[in-house]
This record gives structure tokens, C-alpha cells and sequence, in this order.
């Protein structure tokens, strides 16, 4: 009878202990860093002719003739990126969360992070998307929409987007 | 020593099951509905001679000549609110957390919480803040700030703010 109790107490031991430790509930206790925090709609995957990997857009607030801006979210996958592009009034990102990269032509790549904020000049060159192992949820503000909103162009090269590293 | 090894086990199986059940650690793995996403920045307490309550502002853009657009975040604690104000060129508001509240004047209360969008057209008075019971995190968007940013008028009454229950 006192050799089962002591084994009972080994299995309850072992039970809790599993229970503790247990790499399934280590996942609710710590989110995967690569799960980011979603405010808006997952929105639309944007297209190959524009962008290299998986993102996603989704519009916020559409240019109309009042207040001359749009809004909106892009989710970019890890690895993902836009197009060089450049804005005929320029541009305003808003990092909410994740790691990624932003580049004007010409100058060195920045780290964009959550809280980061980008001003992009009008008629600009440049690029943005995420790190290669961490996605990146971004908010942009394009002003003055009167003026146009983006001239779309080539792809960022794997060259280039590993010069980030 | 066989008893002390059967204590020891009772020990470290009230240890292990205290462990797993303790409200601190349940802490950890359910943040308080209370508790919101920082992104920014806490900033600073603003006036109480534009707000009722406690609401912190953090500039992200300044105002200049080649964006023409403001850009910031605003934190409002429970029950806090703005007064009536008014902007000449309008104003866009993106929830990234909590409850809130905003009104357009002789319009209904709308209510506001994380991937709320909100467009204010220009010289058109409006109020927006947190609900009674929890903050808001807002991010706030002023096109052609060549126009002038905002008009501040008289505070929201209670009787008001209360009619948002």
C-alpha cells in the first residue's frame, strides 16, 4: 500500500510536471513572436506585378475630393516586399507592428519596427516590406491624392533586399 | 526516510499544482480587457481646457509644407473625452484598441473600437474620446493642415458623454 501511494505520487508528479512544461501550453502563455497583433481585415493579396511574396491590402479610407487622402493596412509575410514605387505627393507609414524595411534610393536601408514612422518626399523612389523572418503590419497615408496616388515599377531584387540583412 | 521522501513528494506536488493554478500566472496569460496595445508612445496629459479626463498626445508627424498632414496618436483613459472642436480641412480617426465614442454634432453617437475608421468632414463640429469603463487608443489624421488643424470649442457635458451609454 505505501509502495502504490509512493507511485501515485510519482505519476501526479509527473502529471503536473508534463502539465507545466508541456510545449502546447508554453504556446498560449508566449505567442509565437512571428503572430502579430491583427487591427484591420486581413484585406486583399496584392499583386506579382507589384509585389514579390505575399502581402495584403486593404483599403481604409478611399482618396475622394474632400479630404485628399488614403488610408490604408498592408500586411506583409515575412520575406515580402513591394515594388520600387514613388508617389506623386509623397507618403506616410505607420508601423503597428512586426520588422521590416524601408529604403529611398540612395540612401541606406532603414529597420521599421512597431511605433516606427516613415515620411516619404513626393516623386521619390523607394521601397518597403517585411524582414525575412518577421512579418509586418503597416499603415499607410498618402496625401493630396489630387496629384495621383503611386507610379508603380520594378521588382526589388533579392541583391538588394539582402543588403538588409 | 521513506516518510520523508513522501512529505518531500507532497511538497513538491503542492509546489508544482500552486504553481499552475496561481491567479498571477493566469495574469500573465490573460492580460486585463483593460490593459491596451501600446504602439506609441504615451506622450503628453493634454489641457484640461480641451479635454475632460486624463488624455495623453503623441505627435508621429508634424505639419509641414511638402506632406501637409498631421499625424498622431491620442490615448484617452476611461471617461475621458475632447471638447467640441472643429478642423478646417476635416479629420480621419483609426482605432487601434479599446472603446471609444464619437460624435458628429446632431448626429448619433457612434461607437468606436480597434480597426474603427472615422472621417470628420471639415468645420464640422465633432467629440470623440473613451468609454466610461475602457480607454481608447486612437491615431488621428489631418489633411492640408495648410488650411489650420483645429478649432477648439466647449467641453461635453456629462449629460452628453452619458447619452453614449
Amino acid at each position: 500500500m505505501k509502495i502504490n501511494l509512493k507511485i501515485a505520487s510519482i505519476v501526479i508528479i509527473g502529471t503536473l510536471a508534463t502539465a507545466c512544461s508541456n510545449p502546447e501550453n508554453e504556446k498560449v502563455t508566449k505567442p509565437d513572436k512571428n503572430e502579430l497583433t491583427e487591427i484591420f481585415p486581413k484585406g486583399q493579396k496584392g499583386s506579382s506585378e507589384t509585389f514579390t511574396g505575399n502581402a495584403y491590402n486593404v483599403g481604409l479610407v478611399d482618396p475622394d475630393s474632400v479630404l485628399t487622402t488614403a488610408v490604408g493596412n498592408v500586411y506583409f509575410e515575412p520575406g515580402a516586399r513591394s515594388n520600387w514605387h514613388s508617389h506623386p505627393a509623397g507618403q506616410i507609414l505607420i508601423i503597428t507592428d512586426g520588422v521590416g524595411y524601408h529604403q529611398i534610393e540612395g540612401q541606406p536601408i532603414e529597420i521599421l519596427k512597431k511605433g516606427s514612422v516613415i515620411k516619404c518626399p513626393p516623386n521619390v523612389r523607394h521601397w518597403h516590406g517585411a524582414s525575412a523572418n518577421v512579418g509586418l503590419q503597416q499603415l499607410y497615408i498618402v496625401p493630396n491624392t489630387e496629384k495621383g496616388i503611386v507610379n508603380w515599377q520594378e521588382a526589388v531584387t533579392d541583391e538588394v533586399y539582402k543588403g538588409a540583412k
